[in-house]
């Protein structure tokens, strides 16, 4: 791959820890410029690859989820959008994925904490011998400052983007955001090696990620939510074989994604020994969610979809 | 294509409008033994190639979703599973889209009918000239009859199946379905020539099917709802390019889920020249919904995701 000719550079110490236009922008840039982002992990550099379940046990959520930035686009005003050219990802070597206790879909169902430690050269992540997700990696956190005075939280999305945990906006995709305060003011971080749809115990492979974007201001487009496209065929790595799929279904839909997650939990214990709280985390790394149907009420129907390629061995 | 061998033919006529065990069994085969089921269309044959909007003014809902069948699989016994391999999936050579007032996942911002006839030949579906939909067949409706006494409404889909419209159901797919009933008591109807995940309009391509499964009973294993392993990668005639996708964020999957599709609307409406109810009807034949992630609490994500491939003259 050629190199990139980056014009800004970002450290990995220069983030912080809430969505507010009062945080004092680190670089100014022109409209079309490139900007390198070197970002530790999601915990802030508190899991490493020799960490163990302690680590969970003993992690500090406040220092979670620290995004890098904030970069002011000259000339970006509230009402446009800021297009984000996403030029390359590079995870480190090595990732983890984490049970945290009270968070994810499952949280009640999965009270204690798990974190398992990925090493990811090759540009696989070995699960167990036999089980190996293809990395496709892109950040879970990109977004702007909120157009309303004060702090939001980094872990949820809003409009201005944030933490949108999209496995999609890998490189060669484009993202369109919504700016709300003058500068438009972004920032990224939440490496993540790869995921599946929906990342359902709550983390991914996350990892450490050298992130490079060009950031331009898209005068006159309003946009109501981010968009984006996608900067190939889905999942092209993954989507080369057949799925297993198991079916929630509800009368509601945050009910139906549960039931197909925990029909997908039985289902990886069944047919391939794990226990449930690996194939939980195989779930949030490489399941993904589909509405199969949202129409035929009373009951809807989410689907998990579990790639047979990630299979070594199997049919 | 070869011909397949088929034991047993269902005739079009042969069909009910619930799901409920007391129904006769059309016919009783042995375990493994090929169905070739010769169906009408959703609309039990009410709506035809000249039909315009006046036959969904006029629809009769109560002959709508109709399901041939029943039939009795030897030695099916409640708590066993039904295999259904999917042999082949026939349309017809036309089909049609309808807004059916009251029905759909934005029925309260789309009150008007609406209905398209399409030419299925070729193997595509043309919307407009430079918009073309492939055809990936499937059956909206499969299913099996209840454990308990009485008739349930063939709309909504159950734990034993049923409107399920989930369209990586194509040729060369396997389905397991809990059985209940003795016999397990299968039919299947509602073919759809193409269609989104979430069929948001709640029509797809609905055309006349000529399907052909086998049914096989798997003694000894329980699932609590359907199952299914795809034909190979999934939507291989779709998948081909970028998609472009519009977010939905809110803190409920069903908000989510529609203010997704009204963004692609908006979008489709926008950079297409879609009148409204024709960019409604496009996203639930081709744009597919994708949870992409339901844990950053107190904001879920749901995107629509909309195929670039269809058009045949863009990026």
């Amino acid at each position: 791959m050629r190199p990139l000719a980056a014009t800004i550079h970002v450290a990995r110490d220069q983030y912080h820890l809430a969505w507010d236009a009062s945080i004092a922008p680190i670089h100014r840039i022109q409209s079309g410029e490139v900007v390198a982002f070197d970002l530790l992990d999601a915990s802030c550099g508190q899991i490493g690859t020799d960490a163990t379940v302690d680590a969970i046990r003993t992690l500090d959520f406040s220092r979670v989820d620290q995004v890098n930035g904030p970069i002011f686009v000259e000339g970006a005003e509230p009402g446009d959008t800021l297009q984000v050219d996403i030029l390359d990802m590079r995870p480190a070597d090595w990732g983890w994925t984490a049970i945290i206790p009270g968070f994810g879909l499952l949280a009640d169902e999965f009270p204690d904490p798990a974190l398992k430690v990925w090493n990811l050269q090759g540009g696989w992540a070995e699960f167990v011998p036999g089980i190996r997700i293809p990395l496709e990696p892109f950040c879970g956190e990109i977004g702007l400052a909120p157009g309303a005075p004060g702090a939001l939280s980094t872990i949820p999305p809003y409009r201005h983007g944030g933490n949108m945990d999209t496995k999609h906006l890998t490189a060669g995709a484009t993202l369109y955001l919504p700016i709300e305060a003058p500068g438009a003011l972004y920032s990224m971080g939440d490496g993540h090696a790869a995921q599946g749809d929906g990342e359902v115990c709550g983390t991914a492979i996350e990892t450490p990620m050298r992130a490079t974007v060009r950031l331009s201001v898209l005068k006159g487009l309003a946009i109501p939510q981010p968009q984006f496209l996608t900067a190939g065929p889905l999942a092209p790595r993954t989507n080369t074989a057949r799925y297993y799929a198991t079916d929630g279904i509800a009368p509601d839909l945050l009910e139906a994604a549960r039931a197909a997650v925990r029909h997908m939990i039985d289902h990886l214990a069944r047919t391939y020994g794990l226990s449930r709280p690996d194939a939980y985390m195989l779930c949030s790394v490489a399941v993904d969610l589909k509405v199969s149907e949202v129409v035929d009420a009373p009951n809807w129907i989410i689907s998990a979809f579990l790639p047979q390629s990630i299979f070594t061995t199997a049919s």
